[in-house]
C-alpha cells in the first residue's frame, strides 16, 4: 500500500500546494507516475454557480501544480462512469475542502468501496485534509464535532433557519483552514432556500409566539445565498426570519 | 411557541452561564416556571469514566445555577422513559457541547420527537449552544463541516487510526467554544480503541507497504484514550499505528 496523507494543502501567507511539492513530487517520481484521477467532491465554492463549475475550477488549480512535474491530472467529475475511471486510474488524488461533502459524495457514487480496491491492490493515494481523513476508518474528523453518527441529521425544527452559535469573524493567527465563514458558504452553497443566523457569543435569539427578537449584547451576522451578509442589532425586527 | 436560543454558555473568563442569567431569569419567572427537564446528552466528557457520570456532573454543574431561582432542574438521564419525562416536563433545557453526541441521544431515545411536540404544544424551551442548535431544522451546524447528511460515516479504512488535520494547538483569543484537544478527547471518551494522530500544518504520513513515516516540518501530536498525548518527532518507528 502507497498513501500520502498531508496534513493541508497551503501554509498561510504560502503559494497553493507550496510546502507539499517536494514530497508529492517525490511520491510521484518514486512510483513512475505520469497521470493521475483526482477527485474534487471536498470543492464546494459559493462563488461558483454550480457543483460542476466549482470542481473544474479546483482541477485547473491542482492541475497547474502537477504540471510542473509532467504529471497529467484529470478529474472524476468528467467521467459519466467514476467507478470505471477509478478502475482504470495509475494514481489516485483527493483534494482537501469539506469532509462531508467528499464522504456523501463518494457514498454516492460508489468511489469509496472501488478505490479502497484499487489502493489494496497498490496503486498510489494521496490526499491533503479532507483528503487524508478519507483514508481513515470514519468520518469522524476528530476536527469538529462529529464523533458519533446519528440516525439522522433532522432536529426539532421549531425554527426554519440555522443557528451559528458562538460565531466568529477571524480565525487563528497563522491558521490556514476555512474561516467559520467560508464553511458558511459552503453550506449555503448546496443549500441555496436556508437561512443562517451568525449568533455571537453573549447573544440570544427569543422566540414568544409570533414575534422573534435578538436580546444580548452583540449584532447578529445574516448569511443568505446570493447576497452580501448582513449585520442586524438588537431591537430589529426579525419575523421575516420566521 | 416559547423559545430562549443562547449562543454560548459562558463568555472566556466569565462565571458558567454568568452572561445568560438575566435572560434565563426572565424567561423562567415571566413562565412562572419552578422545574426544568435537562438535557445532558452533548455532554461528553473525557474525564468522567462513563456517560451517566459526566451527565451527573453536567447537570449538578447547571442546577446549581438554577437554584439561585428557586427552580428545581433535573437530567433527563435519571428517567427510565425518558419520553415520559417530558411528556410531564413543565419546562426544557438542552445544555451545550457536542451537537452529534447530542442529535444521535435524542433520535435513540425517541425525545427529538416528543420535546418538539411538547414545544409545539407550549412548554417553554431553552437551550444554549449545541442546545440552541437542535431547535433548527437539521444537524447542519454551519460551524464545521456537516453541510450533507452522508449515507454512512465509514470511509476508505485503509489506515487504522484517524488523522486531526490542521492539528493546532490554540484556540482564536477570546473564545469560549471547545479547543480541538478538546473535541479529540470527547472523540476518544466514546471512541476509546482508536487512536488519533493531531497532524500539524507543514507536515504529512506516507505509508509504504508495512513502513509509516511522518514527513515534513513538524512534530505529531498523538491521542489516545487513558493517556497522556504524547509529540512523536519527524523520524521515529511510527508502525505501531498501523
Amino acid at each position: 500500500m502507497k498513501l500520502l496523507l498531508l496534513s493541508n494543502s497551503t501554509n498561510a501567507g504560502e503559494p497553493y500546494l507550496g510546502w507539499t511539492k517536494p514530497f508529492i513530487s517525490d511520491f510521484l517520481k518514486r512510483n513512475s507516475i505520469t497521470e493521475v484521477l483526482f477527485v474534487p467532491y471536498a470543492g464546494v465554492n459559493l462563488s461558483q454557480e454550480s457543483l460542476t463549475k466549482s470542481y473544474a475550477v479546483y482541477e485547473e488549480k491542482v492541475a497547474l501544480v502537477f504540471k510542473d512535474w509532467d504529471v497529467k491530472l484529470k478529474s472524476i467529475h468528467h467521467f459519466n462512469d467514476p467507478n470505471e475511471a477509478v478502475i482504470n486510474a495509475k494514481c489516485i488524488a483527493v483534494g482537501g475542502g469539506n469532509t462531508f461533502h467528499l464522504v456523501a459524495e463518494m457514498h454516492r457514487t460508489g468511489i469509496m468501496r472501488s478505490i479502497r480496491e484499487r489502493v489494496l491492490e497498490g496503486i498510489p493515494f494521496m490526499g491533503w485534509s479532507a483528503g487524508a481523513n478519507v483514508a481513515c476508518p470514519s468520518l469522524r474528523t476528530t476536527n469538529d464535532m462529529p464523533i458519533i453518527q446519528p440516525a439522522s441529521f433532522d432536529c426539532l425544527n421549531l425554527i426554519p433557519f440555522q443557528i451559528n452559535p458562538h460565531y466568529l469573524d477571524a480565525n487563528p493567527v497563522g491558521h490556514g483552514g476555512e474561516t467559520r465563514q467560508q464553511r458558511i458558504e459552503e453550506f449555503l452553497s448546496i443549500n441555496r432556500e436556508i437561512k443562517i443566523a451568525g449568533l455571537r457569543e453573549a447573544s440570544l435569539i427569543e422566540v414568544e409566539n409570533e414575534s422573534i427578537s435578538l436580546k444580548g449584547y452583540k449584532p447578529l451576522r445574516l448569511f443568505q445565498y446570493g447576497k452580501e451578509p448582513i449585520e442586524i442589532e438588537q431591537g430589529s425586527d426579525l419575523s421575516f426570519l420566521m
